[in-house]
């Protein structure tokens, strides 16, 4: 539809007695968002919603397409409810103790000539807007083959966009910035280093997707609550600045999903502030996401952990025992280095018990790594079966005497069928040896073969993962997963995933801009947590591999400020032992920076410049600051205005130490301590790509 | 190739060096078989099979192709052993009590030129020939995506055949008979009555396929132990007389399937016998598979049994509890009769026990047949949740005091991917409940979607249920599967399958016609035994239902020599108990008939006409005889040769009463009595459409 088409269609839809007579209007509690909706006279349902008063969606269709029925047309409308909510509740961890879900809700209930009944609920929030589509148990229709999404979201201007393109597969793509008339992901389908990635449709971008406007108000696209559901991608119309929905298929390419009712989507999720850090302190997503799910959460606990992992990404050691195409005789001795051997493992064990990480991960420590990657086949991996240098009583027990848990690692090469065969004896497996977290993978093209890692199957597929890891009294973190849409709220053991473009990149490719850590907490993390895996302090691979041209975008205190700036319950501190017992000074932010937090601030943020972001630790007093940059220096002045008054905390500055630049000169790092109150200044110097954290210790004496 | 260039191949194959010095040829023990292999100036293999000095399958090609090498091309030869094996082993239960595993060997050694490595292994019987591809680990090759497999089958003449279409997802069609030039499945394509079918190939045609020579030699195409692969379909060239191998496809459609090395393939067979009867009796198939694979077989019991299955085929009552669209109010009644409901089942035990049956099979039990059937979705039954109206612990209780099983159903609808993860769940739950015999079934499109019922993802998935279910203790009779392979030597708790067309078919099809039961044990048969249904003594549909116009193509006397010709250690007695108590005196041949054997001796055989078959009860001196007949009546003399000699025989002999006929009077079955000894003649007449039974019992003072 051309945007004068439309123009028309609204035009009528305004005018006639029909449209009136099914036109509802609710407003946010402080009446900052409103959201109309209203069918036009062959019954298509229409929407729109407004912020601080101006359009931010401008009247949109809504509804689904079916295999046996068009649920976007000819409709009546049979009945309407209102009611105001107003609840607060407790995550079991995360960025604040106490979260408000406070909304006015529209349920809008139609019915087209068949009978076929359908409810949309929607829900205002002064900080956006959410909505989906219900179908109750009904007569006549028992099942639904999804074929299409119809819902679009009509912007009200050009605005300038973050994006990552519409991939079936994959979420590792470096972001692009555009105006919404100039989205086009041709240059994606170019790109290298994302082995399994499929993108088809050269103007569909991922959600999240954030925008700002002329006037500085922000807008995000992105859903909650993703399950039995293709997840959203959005097409967009540059000539009319229209975004219309686009499910991920399913193996069978006709249909999009198949739902048995009664069922309803996940939430359309349209997140609004005057500015970039209001974004980034919404709690929308969660907000529609289900209460939590697990009775007894007292085991789920977030943590730091070290691991078996970055060395093999920049080339010193490998995950196989032997090599890919090796057939080892008796009693002959691999050519690689493997990992995951138990001489190593306890090594990083010693670490970890003497600087206080709560987990070791072992990654390449089961058989099935030689020949794994790319195959398309099932059967690889056995998740009970440790490779024979790797003793897996003995590191555990070693690691039990100093405090310390391994956290598993389930590689599943896709093959999914073969790991829902495996997941029982898995988790049972860990239990034996008191494993309580799970790190899995789902590297490669998925098995059953023609799903993708973000259509249906595999959306269900990662929420069994939670329900049998939860039952198991464990925790996962979830890495080539669909991004997260808060369901960690729901099932608060699914700790975090990947998910998006990690630090790894940065190990074996051109890697991660600096701005892209200045992004992801706009886009993918709005979601939930990620495993960026920050921390590292040998930034420049040709130390371990001559020939090795790959760099980490970054200075070293900015790897300690995305501690506090990404936010995750779960934080690697990805670097090798080695290389931070060469710098305990720079290491003990790291040491005492926590993952659990009762109070965050967004003091200042600008898409893909800046972020600056204040939280409290978790039960304490003490607060922790980091502020990046992207490849631009600055001058940040940070006033200490959240601080209690009347008490005196010691700040420790990890700044950014002089001439330092992520290219040129990415190790300085200057520490300094001083005493500080409420309302005092800090000015901080961030280097280009650089970035600085501040420890503020609440002295006893204050 | 055409027959021109093959000959010329030929001729250059045997004339030059290089092929002299590969050829290598084997004999079987007793010289009836002989097999000859060798590579031409390309390293092409070839081979031929000669039966009593004249070609069986003349110079054909060998070899697979994969995504990555061509396994058929550029080989060297090197190594060849040779050696001979004769052993003799007792399986579970069967059609004897012991087989002879007789045969010569040759181990054909392979590399190319890149140094991959094919072994071909054939073994010569003197009735047939095995052969099949095994890929030890070496270096450089360590998964194979199998894209064709060139094995071709050259026939010596335009033979007679008995096929039915190579249809990817079912074996439930009629068979046609006809030369092999003639091959054309076209019509089925058209055919009705089979919801999922899959038939793409017009001159593609299943295995086993057998054929009849001018000379009166039979050959058989089949293959024995399918496994991790694809099954395995002929594609005729009708101008060449010539079958080429075609594997079912996976879901990547370019891939047949992915193989990790070691591996081999299952075996190709060829059967051969001078007459149909030695068809019947080969025991090829079992041979070439692997030995029991289960320690304590103690528990596995052949068996026969009756159950609540024939009244929902006819139209009396439903699986579903509710109708399919059908939302019940609390209180509310359904509209459809439930035939699992608990009083309905104690009906059928109450027979069960009453006359000596061991297990009652209970369809319709659990919840999920609203709206189950063509949904292509996951998560529609649960395996472990009865229906309100079935009280599972009352009626096994119930059962068991009558000292009867019932047999648990698990209808999968196809969605493989849920059974799988609700597998050890069923297991356990049926466990709890002391069964110890499950029916499944996979009707509808499978799911992973893009995998075939015959492909190698499914063939891995029927070998995994036989050996969950034995490691559960539990007997497996698998419906809509693969056709069985001879598998049930190495999980002999797997009982039976369906996987042809069985009786249901005549409840509510054109049905079955009359040489269907003559041509089953030939084809189908050959690879393991079906679990058919036989029994059925209300032969006409409109007695249940007046419109229903469709009738069962069957004498009553013939139902009952089925339980004798269609061998299986499953046997159900299909019809309904009031139609049984209707008839007692008839009824005694099925209370009397054994379903385990110490030996079986087919007496006359013509495929497509008739079957007489004489079996031996497990561990009695008491023989059963079954002789049936296609649409002609047939008056046939059996000699009682294999009786023991100087000892007395009761016979009773059930036989088709006067002017019996399958269509214009299918009921009339004329009992009588008489002693009998070694060398006796019964002389039978079989009605068009009929058969005769004989229970020969041993008499005290014989």
């Amino acid at each position: 539809m051309t945007r004068s088409a439309i123009f028309a269609v609204l035009l009528f839809f305004c005018n006639t007695l029909s449209a009136q007579k099914t036109l509802r209007t609710i407003q946010s509690p402080g009446r900052q968002t409103s959201v109309s909706v209203g069918l036009n006279r062959s019954g298509e349902i229409f929407y729109r919603i407004n912020y601080r008063n101006r359009p931010a969606v401008d009247w949109s269709r809504m509804g689904l397409t079916t295999k046996s029925v068009d649920l976007s047309t000819g409709f009546k409308l049979i009945g309407a409810d209102e009611k105001t909510r107003d609840e607060t509740w407790k995550p079991v961890w995360g960025e604040v103790a106490q979260i408000r879900d406070h909304y006015r809700e529209l349920e809008y209930r139609l019915q087209n000539e068949a009978g076929h009944r359908m409810t949309i609920r929607f829900r205002a929030y002064d900080a956006g807007v959410g909505f989906r589509y219900e179908f109750p148990a009904q007569n006549g229709l028992s099942t639904v083959s999804v074929t299409d999404e119809r819902t679009e979201f009509q912007m009200a201007g050009d605005h300038t966009a973050w994006w990552i393109p519409g991939d079936y597969d994959s979420n590792e793509h470096v972001y692009t910035t555009s105006k919404v008339s100039a989205i086009d992901c041709a240059h994606y389908e170019r790109e290298g280093n994302i082995y399994t990635k499929h993108i088809v449709h050269p103007k569909n971008v991922q959600t999240p997707i954030t925008m700002k406007m002329a006037d500085g108000t922000h807008i995000a696209l992105a859903e909650a609550a993703l399950a039995d559901f293709g997840a959203l991608h959005l097409e967009a119309d540059p000539k009319n600045l229209k975004f219309k929905s686009f499910l991920i298929p399913s193996a069978d390419s006709t249909i999009k999903s198949v739902n048995t009712l009664p069922f309803h989507t996940p939430w359309r999720a349209v997140l609004l502030s005057p500015d970039a850090a209001g974004i980034l302190e919404s709690k929308l997503i969660l907000n529609l996401n289900e209460p939590c799910k697990i009775e007894d959460v007292s085991w789920i606990k977030p943590q730091k952990y070290v691991g078996v992992w970055w060395e093999m990404h920049v080339g010193l050691a490998s995950w196989d025992y032997e090599g890919p195409q090796e057939i080892l005789a008796a009693g002959q001795k691999p050519t690689f280095r493997h990992g995951a051997n138990t001489e190593n493992v306890k090594r990083y064990i010693d670490f970890a018990g003497k600087y206080g990480f709560d987990g070791v991960l072992v990654e390449g420590w089961n058989t099935g790594w030689k020949n794994w990657f790319g195959q398309w086949k099932e059967e690889i991996f056995d998740f009970a079966k440790p490779y024979p240098d790797y003793d897996i009583d003995e590191v555990v027990r070693y690691a039990r005497e100093r405090g310390v848990r391994i956290i598993m690692h389930h590689e599943t090469s896709s093959a999914v069928t073969s790991y829902e065969r495996q997941m029982d004896a898995a988790y049972a497996y860990m239990n034996k040896y008191g494993m309580n977290s799970v790190k899995t993978g789902y590297v490669g093209k998925i098995i059953p073969k023609g799903e993708w890692h973000d259509g249906q199957w595999m959306a269900n597929h990662y929420v069994r993962v939670a329900e049998r890891t939860a039952k198991n009294r464990i925790m996962v973190d979830m890495h080539e997963s669909v991004r997260p849409s808060g369901q960690h709220r729901t099932w608060p053991n699914w700790m975090a995933c990947e998910a998006a473009r990690g630090q790894e990149f940065n190990a074996w490719s051109a890697g991660n801009p600096p701005e892209h850590e200045c992004i992801l907490p706009f886009t993918r993390i709005l979601g939930g947590p990620m495993d960026y895996t920050p921390g590292i302090f040998e930034v420049r691979m040709n130390t371990y591999v001559p020939t090795k041209k790959e760099v980490v975008h970054t200075t070293v205190a900015k790897q300690l400020a995305l501690y506090v700036t990404l936010y995750s319950p779960l934080q690697m501190a990805a670097d090798l032992p080695e290389n931070y017992e060469k710098r305990l000074d720079v290491f003990q932010f790291i040491r005492d920076v926590p993952v659990d937090w009762d109070d965050t601030r967004v003091l200042q943020a600008s898409i893909g410049d800046y972020i600056t972001t204040a939280r409290r630790q978790k039960g304490t007093q003490n607060w922790f600051l980091g502020s990046i940059t992207d490849e631009n220096p600055r001058d940040v002045q940070i006033k200490l205005a959240f601080l209690p008054p009347g008490k005196t905390y010691e700040a420790i500055v990890y700044a950014d130490g002089p001439d330092a630049h992520w290219d040129t000169n990415p190790y300085p790092v200057t520490i300094s301590k001083r005493a500080v109150k409420k309302g005092d200044v800090l000015r901080l110097h961030l280097a280009a790509g650089g970035g600085c954290a501040v420890s503020l210790k609440l002295l006893e004496r204050g």
